[in-house]
């Protein structure tokens, strides 16, 4: 018998290559982050049952460089060898960047106050052996200025209904991004978004309507018309996850 | 029937990621980077077997970035055509960068003048997900003017018997060097090798040996005596395959 009371919350920030994973989020019968990461509680703690809770789920394919958990534990270990311990039972994969504790009013989901995702393109006409899993290959000449004013229009609060996967259960799709940034290197556009949330496959409609911006398939000036429709049909094709980061995630403090 | 008058020899530049290949040469029952191109190639000519030439083997995780082969072939497609048929019907770890068509003449075994091969280490006290496959993480601290120093003295025409793996059945183990580069850029190694040609394992030898004199381990003054031993027990660990690559072939023309 555990008493809750002895439980100690612990936060930790984890990277992960998502190509191997069915996305985040346990499902039967498939690998997922979340089911390995407790499985590797479950041995450290001898059998028992330990539920992981993340900032969000990520899908298929999908990569995450600061990814944000939280679970609770009966155990006392010094928090530098958690991260050793977690590292050691887990596969190759995923690897635990950093773990502390925190106070039992810490939430790794209901707590976020900004979340940072990048995506990265390689517009190289060649295709890229060792970047195929990280970036997507998309070898076509871009107007820079076309997706730079296009993205303008998506900063700031919106209902971002025309810009979310149909399958989505979430009632309020209102909101707030701060910063998008796109950045060429050579041959390699990176796009930061951050916001206080992102709803699902959000960045991906968005990464692939400003590249059919860029290809001037869409003008720049419908972008306002494109959220005030509310209707997914119209918006610009998902991006394919492969090029996808979950970047960084901040809490209230 | 096949008049040998009527083939065409195709030399092709390819790249591959290793990671999952059990290496390049055809083994049984076992993935081989050959026995894919071979398999594309028959696709291509309706079941008939292609044999296809290297310019040498790579082991178990070592990757390609400008490996070269040869085939002949019955078939008159023009040269940009071969590229996107063979890439069409190779699987999404090897890449045809190149194709064209070469003189009988022309073999990539036994025409190679010069090979160049990179090592990759990653010397940060942090593992990265995205890079495992591809650089050796080495978190460790190393005097880099020893490694310079005692790189120096692999320069030039030597018997590499003491770097070369004991399971090599070559006979001749005189190979000349001409180049060695050390380039640290942050918490990333590289070596550059540039010669006429490398034993089984040399690169991945000299690169541990190199690794064991930058931390101390082995003085860089004993270099010259472990080439004179001709023996491999008192040279360096063989470091791992993964931060291996087969970066550029030179023919003569």
């Amino acid at each position: 018998m555990i008493d809750m009371n002895d439980l100690q919350r612990i936060k930790c920030t984890i990277s992960y290559d998502g190509t191997s994973f069915n996305g985040y989020q346990v499902q039967p019968d498939k690998r997922t982050v979340q089911q390995e990461l407790e499985h590797a509680l479950s041995r450290i703690h001898k059998g028992q049952a330990i539920k992981v809770v993340a900032s969000g789920r990520t899908d298929t394919g999908v990569h995450a460089r600061g990814q944000v958990i939280h679970f609770d534990t009966p155990l006392s270990i010094p928090v530098h060898k958690w991260t050793l311990a977690l590292n050691a039972n887990l596969p190759d994969d995923i690897v635990v960047n950093e773990t502390e504790y925190v106070s039992n009013y810490f939430h790794a989901r209901f707590g976020t106050k900004k979340k940072e995702y990048r995506y990265f393109v390689n517009l190289s006409k060649k295709r890229d052996v060792f970047n195929r899993n990280y970036m997507y290959h998309f070898p076509r000449s871009l107007n820079m200025s076309d997706i730079e004013e296009a993205a303008k229009d998506f900063i700031g609060t919106h209902d971002f209904t025309s810009f979310c996967s149909a399958r989505s259960e979430v009632e309020d799709k209102v909101r707030t991004i701060y910063k998008i940034e796109c950045i060429q290197e050579d041959d390699v556009l990176i796009f930061r978004f951050v916001g206080n949330g992102f709803l699902y496959n959000m960045v991906r409609i968005l990464v692939g309507t400003l590249l059919q911006v860029g290809e001037g398939k869409i003008s720049p000036s419908q972008m306002l018309e494109l959220l005030n429709e509310r209707n997914r049909e119209h918006t610009g094709v998902t991006a394919p996850g492969n090029g996808l980061y979950l970047w960084e995630v901040s809490y209230n403090n």
